[in-house]
């Protein structure tokens, strides 16, 4: 395709010479002549020419360049409307293993795929043109929606309800027993754990990743959520739209999350307690107290992320000046 | 049952009409007439009024109501007992799966359940009672005690030990290698990792935790102890009974831990150390030392609870007056 | 064998009989009669002079002893080659579980052993002598080098590259899809996942361990690295050689890390930095910047570690003299 038909796709304008033509896509490292790329930053720029890029996606404030530019607003989205217009998902084609074992009363979809070893048992739903790879099990009574796909050793226990569009990768546990006790003088006893998981449409869930079941009420994973590998969402957590979660980050039991939530890596947030809309919570944040929405907080523990840097300014400059200040209490 | 009944199983004071029939267990969200629910304080009890719940379990410092109450001195324990006196466990029968491959050498007890696809190899012994679901494997030599239960896609290498009444959820390995190397010049050497790692009765481990062998001597995990989902325990470590770990902690290389420790999510302990009864570690610790019996714990590195939070505010209160310390140190 | 010879061996240097027979290794709590053990300081000298051993590996420096002693520079490192020297790993068979579902475009080195269930897609290589246990899942295209081992329940997504002596523990996943999205507006779009993962030669990966594959480059871990359970290497990512990196740590994406990183538990690094080479990051560090190479660091923001005490020290301090500072500052 020229270039001059792909600005037009994406709404670009285009720096250079249009008449090339374009054969693929790709990043600075690994681009050839005929390829695609694209820079959003000044840095990243330089790179892309170096590169054997013949044309650029940029955004309107970074320089001229010796190579043909597009100039989009946002450069990344670009390109992967771009990378998709070229690469429709393959159609989803019915197929059942041999070596898979499925219960007489499941309710599979049209189109569906079950690869080798799969186990789906009773009563379970599976919506059309649905993946369900090698060594995944479903339980008794689970949901899973349309056009989902599950990768290879997924596991969903119970009475899971997973709506249409949603991405399980491997190692993914939804539905294992909340980490519910009572402990009574030198016992401790196991409390019932007999909510759902509800997961909404077009969630996607990283490797390892663990969403324990309800223990009197449901856990809720809203509509958009993307969250990385070997996080753990704890029983009868209701997240809203949006989440982005990522890796090895916790919110425990009980605890109700807004709308478009961000969370560093190894961030935590406290149980029984309430977070806002739009809240960012930065890398290795430990949040043990409600966040109002807007709020952006780092630390441990979470404080609005300006007054956590003064904090660890004015450490720095107190230890610094210690031998002053000592002298000066004596 | 009637409320009267009810109350007498569990050894409470009913408060209101006694004469009402319970049909049914729930948590306050979804109750609906004729259900029992119960309610830990003034909030829970407004919540519980509020549902259509029959009559609320309560203690006997919270208020009058106007529904029903039943007086106890554990609400939650009570509901419990009540959950479990109409739902008792299933009764194991024995089957196994024509897809299950079993060694010849397994040694399997009575009403043994087996999945689809679990693989058992030689010398396993697996006790009376016990479920092990669909694509879980069980290396050589290793001994599952009586009534416990694997859920699906678990792995134990060689030689475990599981006593009774243990349950590993879905994701769960246990003995895989302890991390152990030795480094010389510009070359790292594996140390053999030859322990076991034995489970004692009644412990329950979450989804896709991890229990590694120990190296020249064995991982020990106490009884009564429960541990939440994606934990970490390396090799030697011994734990004590009743231990209750949150979500995403880890100890380290033998590191030996008392009776009744609690640690909060994401926490940790260093290596080879030892940790004393009756310990609480509070979410996010990073406990790098000793630690005495009955310490209440928090923060990198862990301090005495009260201490931590007292130089978090002393730190606060700094900030606030920088310009003040500043301008007089000058 | 003798003591004398044993020294010999390892060219140590005998103290006491050297005309007893060694029959085993153990470590101190296990040692009897006959047993080799070793002791690193006075204390596991004492701990091994109370044991049942026969002969104690040392250094150097430590004390005279009761026991026959063998002196070398480093007796972990020579207990571990004696323990090689007599336990060469079994000769690899060739074998394939007639449950496992082999590609027939699949291309199988000598001496593989397959286990049950295992699932080899399209186009896959597998090195020779390598085993790949049981309910394992190997996807299109993947390379799987000579004598790798991958325990039960291992998952290898598309077009990884193991090149040869890669052990993978139970519950890995390599080549997940990286944590890659643009958010526009209310839309939350998948970015592509299009790199590999390669895992070069004598790295050995922790249980329930995860690798994502890189999104427009490759994820690379370094020859000789050694990652413990419950980690996440996000896509992009590229390690230098021999990485320690202890469980429950992280590194973001397209974060790059020189030769020799020692990473300690519960610790990671944001994405987009450069790591130098010959860094260690203690225990739940979080790096949010550069690390410059040799450098040592700890706490949250990562500092030199000597910086991090000294600020904890004086927080200790200021928080132990507030009456006084508060009263100065009056």
């Amino acid at each position: 395709m020229k270039i001059s038909e792909l600005a037009r796709l994406i709404d670009g304008i285009v720096e250079g010479s249009d008449d090339i033509e374009i054969n693929g896509l790709s990043g600075i490292e690994a681009a050839k002549p005929g390829d695609l790329t694209f820079a959003m930053n000044e840095n990243r720029l330089a790179g892309a020419e170096k590169s054997g890029a013949s044309c650029i996606l940029t955004d309107k404030l970074l320089r001229k360049s010796t190579k043909t530019l597009i100039r989009v607003t946002n450069p990344k989205l670009s390109f992967l409307l771009v990378y998709n217009k070229f690469n429709t998902p393959k159609s989803r084609v019915s197929f059942v293993h041999p070596t898979a074992t499925l219960s007489e009363s499941a309710d599979i979809g049209k189109n569906v795929w079950i690869g080798p070893n799969v186990i789906i048992e009773d009563n379970v739903i599976i919506g059309d043109g649905t993946i369900i790879e090698g060594n995944s099990v479903i339980k008794k009574g689970t949901e899973v929606g349309g056009f989902c796909h599950l990768y290879p050793n997924v596991t969903l226990y119970e009475n899971v309800k997973l709506h249409k569009n949603v991405i399980l990768h491997s190692g993914v546990v939804v539905g294992s027993d909340g980490f519910g006790y009572v402990k009574d003088k030198d016992k401790i006893y196991k409390f019932p754990q007999l909510g759902k998981v509800i997961i909404e449409e077009n969630v996607e869930i990283g490797a390892n990743t663990t969403i324990d079941r309800g223990s009197l009420s449901d856990t809720v994973i809203g509509s958009g959520s993307k969250i990385d590998n070997l996080c753990q969402i704890a029983h009868n957590v209701k997240t809203g739209r949006n989440m982005l979660m990522a890796a090895q980050c916790g919110i425990s039991g009980s605890t109700t999350v807004g709308d478009n939530l961000i969370m560093g890596g190894q961030s935590g947030i406290i149980d029984n307690i309430t977070i806002g809309d739009n809240v960012t919570i930065a890398s290795k944040t430990g949040v043990i107290g409600n966040i109002a929405s807007g709020s952006v907080v780092w630390g441990l523990p979470a404080r609005p992320i300006g007054q956590t840097k003064r904090q660890m300014a004015v450490v720095s400059w107190l230890t610094d000046n210690f031998k002053s200040i000592s002298k000066l209490l004596k």
